[in-house]
C-alpha cells in the first residue's frame, strides 16, 4: 500500500506539526510505503524570494531527517528533482474542467483572505493531482480541508482513463486522521504559525523557554489549588507524558505551594527531554549539508525510477511519442 | 535574431497554409535563426487521441522537412521533446494574474464556440509564454489573433522579471505579416479546414484534380469572354503564375472559346508543378520514418542545449536548487 505525503518547505516548524503530521508520518513508514516529498513548486505559489525557497527546502530536509525520516524504507525527495509531476500537471489538465478548479474552496478561500489570485494558485489542485497519480497513490493522509483535493484526483483520474479508454491511473483514497489531536497553542487556539502561538521544538533552548513560559494561564496564586482541566501547560504535557506522569502532575495542581511558573518548567523539561536526540540529528545534517544533499539526490533518483516509468506508460497513452 | 514558430500538428495542409504561414517561416532561415517546434502539447487541449496525435505529429514533420525546413540551419524539434518547457509553465503561472487569462480573447472565443472548459484550454497562453521565452525568442511571427498571447508573454515575463529583481527573460516582439494574402478557397471565402473549401497539396492526383474541379465560379458559357478580376480560378492562379503567365491567362478569360474547367485545368497544372518536388520529397520521407525520427531527435538535442542552459538560469533565479 503506497502512501504519499507532500512537505510543505517552511523555515520553523512547532510542535503543532509535529504532532499532527510530522509523527504521523513517520509512523506510517512501518504500515506502508511512504512516498514523501518537499513541495518546493507547491511553494512557489506563495515564496518568490531565492534565498526563502533555498533555505526553507534544505530546512526541512533536515527536520525530517532528524525526526526520523528513514531514505532506505521510504522514498523522500525533492519535489523539483522529479521533473515528470509538471508534464503529467500539463496532461491532465487537459482533462480538469474549470468547472472543477473554480468549485475549490481551497482558492475560494485564499482569494477572499487577498491572496494574489494567480495562475499557480488556481492550477495548484491540477499539481496534486499530478503528484498523487505519478506514484500509483492508494492512500493520502490530509487535513479536512484538503479532501476535496483528493476528490479532484479521483475525477481528473476517472476523466483521463475514460477519455483513453483504458485505466491509466490508480484512484487514491484520502484518509484523514481523527485520532490526531489539535495541539493547543500557548494561547490555547490551536497551534498555528499564523497566531503567533507556537513553540518551536528546534528553536534555541532560550527561545524555547520564552515560548513555554509565555503560555497564557489564569491567574491562581501559590498558595491556591488549581485545576489541570483546561489548563493550556497540562494540556500540551498530555502530548508529552504518560498516564504515571499526568496522575503526579493533577496532584501537584490539587496541592497549593507551586505556581504555573512551576508547572511550566516541568513541560519545558518534557519537551528538551522529548526532542533531544532528534535535536543532535538536526545538528549533524545542519553541519553536513551535502550528506543531506546525497540522501535527496539517492531519494530523487527512487522516486524518478518510478516516475519514468509511469509517464512512458501515459505519454504512449495520448500519443506522445 | 530569433525567431520561434509553433506548428500545429494536422493531418492534411493545404495551399492556405502553405502560403500564409509554411512559407514564410522556410524562408525566414534565411533571415533570422529559426526555432520552429511541432506544438504536440498544445495539440492535446483538443486532440484526445493517441493514433491521430501520433499520426499529426509525423505528418507535420514529414511536411515541413519536405517542403524545405533545414535541420541543420535552423532548430527543428517536437515539443513534448524538450520537457523544460513544462517546468516553465508552472514557474510562470506564479506570476500570472488570473485576470490576465481571463481577458484572454481565443479562449473566450473558443468556449463561446462552445468548445469544452478545460484547464488546458484556459492555461494555454502560459504554456506559449513558456516556448517563447525558454528560447530567448525575438521575433514571433503571428496570426492576428495571436498578437494578444504575445502581450500576455511580455506581461508575464515583466511580472517574472520584477518579482526577482533580474533580467531574467528577453522581451519578444509579434510580428504580423501583412504581405501575406489571403488564400481563398475554393468557395471564395478564406481557404479553411473548417470550411471545406481546401486545395490539399499533398492529396493523391486525383482528391486534387477534384478540388480545383470544383472552385466555384459564375456560370458564363465556353462562348462567352469571362472575367478575370474576382474569379476564384484567378485569384488562386495568382499565386503560381508570374506577371507574363498572367497576362497570357487574362487574355483567354477574355477570349471566347474556352470555359472555366479549361482554366482550372492550368492551375491544376500549375499546383502540380510546384509541389512536384515537395511531394518527391514528402514519399521519400514517408518511407523512411526512421531518419525523420533521427532528424527530430537531432533538432531536440539542439533545442534542449539551450533550453536546459536558460532552465538553469531561471531555476537559480527562484531558488530550485
Amino acid at each position: 500500500m503506497r502512501i504519499l505525503s507532500g512537505i510543505q518547505p517552511s523555515g520553523t516548524i512547532h510542535i503543532g506539526n509535529y504532532f499532527g503530521m510530522i509523527k504521523p508520518m513517520i509512523e506510517s513508514q512501518d504500515d506502508g510505503d511512504l512516498f514523501a516529498f518537499i513541495a518546493s513548486y507547491h511553494a512557489l505559489t506563495s515564496v518568490k524570494e531565492k534565498e526563502v525557497l533555498e533555505q526553507n527546502t534544505f530546512e526541512a530536509a533536515v527536520n525530517f531527517l532528524a525526526l526520523g525520516m528513514d531514505p532506505e524504507k521510504s522514498t523522500f525527495w525533492v519535489q523539483h528533482h522529479v521533473k515528470e509531476v509538471l508534464e503529467l500537471y500539463w496532461l491532465l489538465s487537459n482533462h480538469t474542467s474549470m468547472g472543477l478548479l473554480e468549485r475549490a474552496h481551497s482558492y475560494k478561500d485564499k482569494t477572499a483572505r487577498g491572496i494574489q489570485a494567480n495562475h499557480g494558485l488556481f492550477s495548484y489542485p491540477v499539481l496534486m493531482a499530478a503528484d498523487i497519480l505519478l506514484f500509483d497513490s492508494n492512500i493520502v493522509p490530509v487535513g479536512k480541508d484538503q479532501i476535496q483535493h483528493v476528490e479532484m484526483t479521483r475525477d481528473i483520474a476517472n476523466s483521463f482513463n475514460h477519455a483513453y479508454g483504458k485505466e491509466v491511473f490508480v484512484m487514491p483514497e484520502s484518509k484523514v486522521d481523527d485520532n490526531v489531536a489539535t495541539v493547543p497553542g500557548t494561547d490555547g487556539a490551536k497551534m498555528s504559525k499564523s497566531y503567533n502561538n507556537t513553540i518551536d521544538m528546534f528553536n534555541t533552548k532560550k527561545k524555547i523557554k520564552k515560548q513555554v513560559m509565555g503560555i497564557v494561564t489564569d491567574s491562581k496564586e501559590l498558595d491556591e489549588p488549581k485545576e489541570w482541566e483546561n489548563c493550556n501547560i497540562y494540556k500540551l504535557c498530555e502530548l508529552f507524558m504518560n498516564d504515571n506522569e499526568l496522575q503526579q502532575l493533577q496532584q501537584r495542581y490539587a496541592t497549593p505551594g507551586e505556581g504555573y511558573g512551576h508547572f511550566k518548567l516541568t513541560l519545558l523539561d518534557k519537551i528538551n527531554e522529548h526532542f533531544e536526540p532528534y535535536v543532535q540529528k538536526r545538528e549533524h545534517f545542519l553541519n553536513n549539508p551535502k550528506e543531506v544533499h546525497d540522501i535527496l539526490a539517492f531519494g530523487a533518483d527512487k522516486a524518478r525510477k518510478i516516475a519514468s516509468a509511469k509517464m512512458e506508460i501515459i505519454r504512449d497513452a495520448v500519443g506522445l511519442i
